[in-house]
């Protein structure tokens, strides 16, 4: 099964969110990008549908928003 | 480890989220709550500070809104 990718900002909301998703998941079936930190993986997200952090993009391409931390646009703004 | 829980009211989005969880957790380790069929359970989701469905409430008693499904007015009222 291919990694499932969480989303972050480094937000309080996303590293409290990420605590728990590593939990939950294992961080062995996560793949982790830090948007504010890496910007070129912007668009990335953003095609894979992710409109705000954090979020978890499941392996076969479903967004799962967490919370509300970010929106994409306070991100890229 | 104990269970988390996922809390649901049976919507479209509730039935998606609801198949990604499991799929990434296992639904060996999930209490799933639909609280639209089982009303008696909302309060014990709003005591845990279940805001919105779909949310998940981990074993360690955070809780991560999925999504943006119905409120919990919604569902109450």
């Amino acid at each position: 099964m291919s990694k499932a990718t969480f989303y972050h900002a480094g937000c309080s909301v996303c590293v409290s969110a990420e605590s728990d998703v590593i939990n939950l998941i294992g961080e062995e079936n996560l793949n982790i990008v830090d948007i504010a930190q890496d910007r070129s993986r912007i668009p990335e997200a953003e095609t894979a549908g992710v409109q705000s952090v954090p979020a978890l993009v499941t392996s076969n391409g479903n967004v799962l928003h967490i919370n509300f931390g970010a929106s994409m646009a306070d991100v890229i703004g």
